[in-house]
């Protein structure tokens, strides 16, 4: 395959060019100074970047898994304004000795993901760097208004889809070197269950944005929503500092990732799998409030889609409670990307 | 002032916030997962990302430059379809012994830009990596047609504005020790023309985009419009390959920075401001296509913003030459961003 000293720049877009296509009728894709595309005119507009060493290693992440999750994330986010994902722009920051069979795997990971969310990768740009990083920005269209962070009313129910911390418990078993990489393609083709950390890995390594529930939640009239991206409690906070609001959550409420539990003995460090459901980041499920009577809605909506919805706690006026502890106690521990862990 | 390792991402987070709004109304920026903003439904959308070491170094280049130079050059793409500016969102990822200085210079710098040519910097997201980089993506939004690339026709003049090899003999300035980086933010602010050799740098740390220029040659009819980002050679062959012609370009009319010639003793390794302007990248004119009998309305309308335009050629259906030799031997010359010079 070599490396990417042997290709100039542009046989690499070409490389995305191909991947990408045949643009929509009436857009323009790569291959000008910029993408003519055509949407709007309410839009919601995103990006995220990946960095090596920060946000994975190449020794347990493949190119198709980053190009994967690149997209995973940026969808997540639009999910969570309540908005339909439209059109991306990537950019990819490559060293020279880096294999040419990673960005092909990026392309990859990319196409498979943004297929699966109906996202049109549009345009791009490639720069040398001594770290692998890649980018990408991403607009979706609104039909009603947008599910804002700063809407809860106080008395809301707080809730979440799925389970939590399994992410994190996945960073901490690909860190650890336990899991074996090459035996986890099966396992995102067709999940088996067979092995708790495999599946801990891929909640890691391919993350789902919860796109069709998003637009259940919304419809059924969710008052605030937040993608848990750094830990359900700075997220959690996140949506009280913006509206204003206190909290009382029960730890016990919280779902926890199934997977943890029967892993914990191969996974170093994680003493409590319901500290790390509060704690983890990654997870890409949903936080929301919503009016208490219309939580059983919600419940069933999401059921068909074969999610379940957990009621966590409540808004309140007052202070930020988690089993009557301080809020902030658990936001310590919690995810920054900028530091890492 | 500090290090980056002293702050959190949220304050990083902050610092962007209080440097970009308040929102246009209807709108939201920067504080939820997404940005909502209202545009469309004819859009452009590109992105340009810009690395350390590769694009610039912290020895010659202030943050104010990074981020001047990130939003221009996105503009310039913006412009060379024949589109207007509008929203943006930007990542940033820093170092962590990275000065806090540099951050808000970039901030400053952005801020500086995105004022001037109209564009609402929205949102973004911020990542650690050993090593700087930024990337911007810009919406713009489209009246008529987008002026394209592959629209050239035989028989078309072929138009450069301004002049060439300026910003490529900045760089070597730069590079070569001899500008004297705190003498040149008066130059920007106030440009004296009293050293060639600081004009030189200032071309190359704050290019400006020829967003007015680009409308006026839009609207009396390009057939085709590139920005030069990686040479007049390489750019004006990317044209002619999306238009399937040839060329005849005459090299003694190609428009030379007037300041490369005073400073050529101090520019190591340039030989001929010719040849630099043929081959430089990142003078952010407009190359452009157009009916023979419209040159001269273009150049009048050009001299009322106090831009010049020259006619440098005509295309063809036949070979690419300059002077009657290949384009493409000049083209190897230009600038890969992956590589670098």
């Amino acid at each position: 395959m070599g490396k990417l000293s042997e290709k100039s720049e542009d046989e690499l877009i070409d490389r995305f060019k191909s991947a990408f296509g045949p643009p929509s009728p009436g857009e323009i894709w790569t291959g000008d100074d910029a993408a003519v595309v055509e949407l709007g005119p309410n839009l919601v507009f995103t990006t995220d970047v990946m960095t090596e060493h920060v946000d994975f290693e190449l020794g347990w992440a493949t190119g198709e898994d980053i190009g994967y999750k690149l997209v995973a994330v940026n969808v997540s986010d639009v999910a969570a304004m309540g908005a339909t994902p439209g059109k991306a722009v990537a950019t990819l920051s490559v060293a020279l000795d880096l294999d040419v069979g990673v960005v092909d795997g990026i392309v990859r990971g990319m196409q498979v993901a943004s297929t699966r969310w109906g996202v049109d990768i549009v345009g791009g740009d490639i720069s040398r760097a001594s770290e692998l990083s890649a980018s990408l920005a991403l607009l979706g269209s609104l039909e009603g208004d947008a599910v804002l962070r700063s809407t809860a009313r106080a008395g809301d129910a707080i809730c979440v889809t799925g389970a939590l911390g399994g992410a994190a418990a996945g960073l901490v078993a690909l860190r650890s070197g336990a899991v074996d990489r090459d035996a986890l393609d099966a396992e995102f083709n067709q999940p088996s269950g067979a092995d708790a950390l495999a599946m801990l890995a891929v909640r890691q390594l391919r993350p789902t944005a919860r796109l069709e529930e998003s637009r259940a939640i919304a419809r059924l009239g969710a008052s605030a929503m937040i993608d848990v991206s750094d830990g359900l409690a700075i997220d959690l906070n996140r949506i009280l500092n913006a509206s204003n609001l206190g909290c009382e959550v029960a730890a016990a409420a919280v779902p926890v990732d199934p997977e943890i539990a029967p892993a914990i003995e191969r996974l170093p460090g994680v003493l409590e799998p319901a500290h790390l459901a509060l704690t983890g980041g990654e997870d890409f499920e949903l936080l929301f409030t919503i009016e208490p009577d219309r939580v059983e809605d919600v419940q069933v909506a999401l059921d068909e889609i074969g999610t379940s919805v957990t009621l966590i706690g409540r808004t309140t006026e007052g202070g930020r409670k988690i089993d009557g502890e301080p809020l902030s106690s658990w936001m310590e521990d919690s995810w920054d990307h900028l530091r890492g862990r």
